[in-house]
């Protein structure tokens, strides 16, 4: 019989897609140059023309049954020394390729990275605002996720909400820093205390609580930002990775789970995530990809647009009298709404074409999530927009 | 805590593996090309051009953004028409695009398939000979997997096995043709009795019992073999297929679902297949792939190499007294061992350098097999020294 519990899955149709399907048919009538859509998390800037010519440049040089041939199961050796050796020498680590498992994005890597370090039925903590796909992540793997809820004031971590939540039955913590939706980098001092806390706790629980650190936005940090890396903090950590953000490169699916050489099980969790693709139906990414992607690791797409843009709505916002953290990174802000539910306020907005994203479904209620992952020249005519939305419908 | 079941698997190693890891070893001390290494099913024909140009014009020409941007959830819209008309055309099926979920290869069709129409701790049957990887693909999904054993005077279905073992309990069959490891193509006999057998029991149990079918050698089809397209005979069938071998492209993770217009739920299953990715880490095949398989869909790689083979290889066997069927299709044969134990015949072939593959974990004991996916002069020789092997150890 039809599974009932995915058929009934169909029914609950995403916020953000919904306002993003209103968005461009919104953009059919008026022209989508005037429609400010800032709904959608999809990167804007063009793949570094590097990637593209390594590419044509396999394409017309390797031998095709090489090129498109099946990558061993624990991935191509390039592609993993290269990853290696480029967080050695950006973060100080000491990663071998044996502590790289490529995986088809930050989606594959999660789903890997937890299922080698919990069971089904344990629980997993993660912290507001979050995104709302570890739901699903979680659940996949027969996990419970617990979400601390925010610490508004700076959507750093609420540590004394998280330390009455973090009993033995927690296996796993799971962080998103830089942070989507917030955007907000998980400062050193934060990470201290995370640290302190999980060793604390393993000890005194008898089991290693491990930290699967979710880092898709990882080269997405502006001017001034405290944004360690996080694996250096914390032995116990999976770190978990997507070439989505910093090569713009979201549809093709490449990103890995680095393992911290110090964590426990170092030396068989990357042969474990093997394992757990077996069940799950195969997740080695695409063969030339990962050669291409080994070759240009450690460069980006030119990112900067996205400061510039956040530097242009921050200002605007705090001007407008909004409440606000300012981003660290990301393409994301999360203001709060000027009234009690954010839903009203982006409904209202909606009339003005300016399609914002309540941040409810991201355990955030109150605020709403921007994503500014368009043109510099959309933003600034978005901004006079803004300023005659809040004028006229809040003064 | 480290997952003690995934730890677990690690200890088995793959007889496959093994053998291809002696296979290399082996070849570093007396050179590859007089190893005669029959052991993995990795194509051996160039990908064909017209996929390669189609990469390069996508890479010199497309935006980058929409070139490498995330696809839809269900797929890109021009991969999945350019396969809908493209197995209309050739099958005579009804299929639009809304029928066709792409998948990173068979095992990801398979293994969203397979949760679409089962929920955990349901049954599933399978026929010997069988793809070992079936056990964990139906484990991964809760399901319990059942061998029917063979057929082996024609790898065939053993109809009065299989009817002895459906009970109510079960919830989906699974086949493979043309199969590997036998290279047996299922007849339209064979399909006919299977179909009719499938819609009897569904009246009788008031369930439908759906069928999975694993077509990745769908293309590798030999003269005179009676090999129809198995959605012909059934409704409820959902079709898992890979260009992995048909255009040689194994690396680059590309197949799909294709689920028959008339099958229980046609409507809602793909998109619940898009919910089943969520849960495993996200599924979506590459996007400069979907686009460029999508223009050379209905071709494939010169396969005229592995009937060449097969052909030499059944002559070859036939006239030393072998006990085999002919293949109709694929890049296999299955052969009976010249001894009781198949392990202890591969063995021996071993000390002439020739690696063959017990089938004792294909559920044909008493059987090895044979990839004959290398060069025609490689195949020859191989025949040379296959025929001294028989003749020293065997008469």
């Amino acid at each position: 019989m039809i599974n009932e519990t995915y058929k009934s899955m169909l029914g609950a149709k995403s916020v953000i897609r919904e306002l993003s399907e209103y968005a461009t048919k919104r953009g059919n009538e008026i022209g989508y140059e005037n429609v400010f859509d800032f709904s959608l998390g999809n990167p804007s800037v063009e793949v570094p023309r590097e990637f593209t010519d390594e590419m044509i440049r396999l394409l017309e040089t390797e031998d095709t049954m090489t090129l498109h041939g099946y990558t061993p199961s624990l991935g191509n050796a390039m592609y993993k020394e290269a990853i290696a050796k480029s967080l050695n020498e950006r973060f100080g680590m000491n990663y071998g390729p044996e502590h790289i498992f490529p995986t088809t994005g930050a989606a594959g890597a999660i789903s890997h990275a937890v299922r080698a370090v919990t069971k089904p039925g344990d629980r997993v903590i993660t912290f507001a605002p979050f995104f709302p796909e570890y739901r699903p992540y979680m659940e996949g793997a027969g996990l419970e996720l617990l979400v601390v809820p925010a610490d508004t004031s700076s959507f750093q971590i609420n540590f004394d909400a998280f330390e009455d939540m973090l009993d033995e039955s927690v296996m796993a913590v799971l962080v998103n820093t830089p942070n989507n939706p917030s955007g907000i980098a998980y400062s050193t001092a934060t990470l201290e205390r995370l640290s302190s806390i999980l060793k604390e706790k393993s000890a005194k629980f008898g089991h290693t609580i491990f930290l699967l650190s979710d880092e898709p936005y990882r080269e997405i940090v502006f001017e001034g930002a405290d944004a360690p890396y996080v694996s250096k903090f914390y032995d116990n950590t999976l770190s978990c990775y997507s070439f989505s953000k910093s090569l713009s490169l979201p549809g093709e699916r490449i990103g890995y789970v680095a393992v911290n050489p110090d964590c426990e099980g170092a030396d068989v969790i990357v042969p474990m995530c093997g394992q757990i693709s077996r069940g799950t139906g195969h997740n080695c990414p695409p063969s030339i990809i990962q050669q291409a992607v080994a070759r240009v690791c450690g460069m980006t797409a030119d990112l900067s647009v996205y400061e510039t843009n956040m530097n242009i709505i921050y200002d605007t916002l705090t001007d407008l009298g909004f409440t606000v953290v300012k981003p660290g990174g990301t393409f994301y802000i999360m203001p709060r709404a000027l009234e009690e539910s954010s839903i009203e306020f982006c409904k209202k907005a909606r009339d003005y074409d300016l399609i914002f994203v309540p941040a409810d479904g991201f355990g955030a209620p109150g605020y709403f999530r921007m994503a500014y992952c368009i043109d510099t020249e959309k933003v600034e005519r978005a901004m006079v927009r803004l300023r005659q939305f809040v004028q006229e419908v809040y003064r």
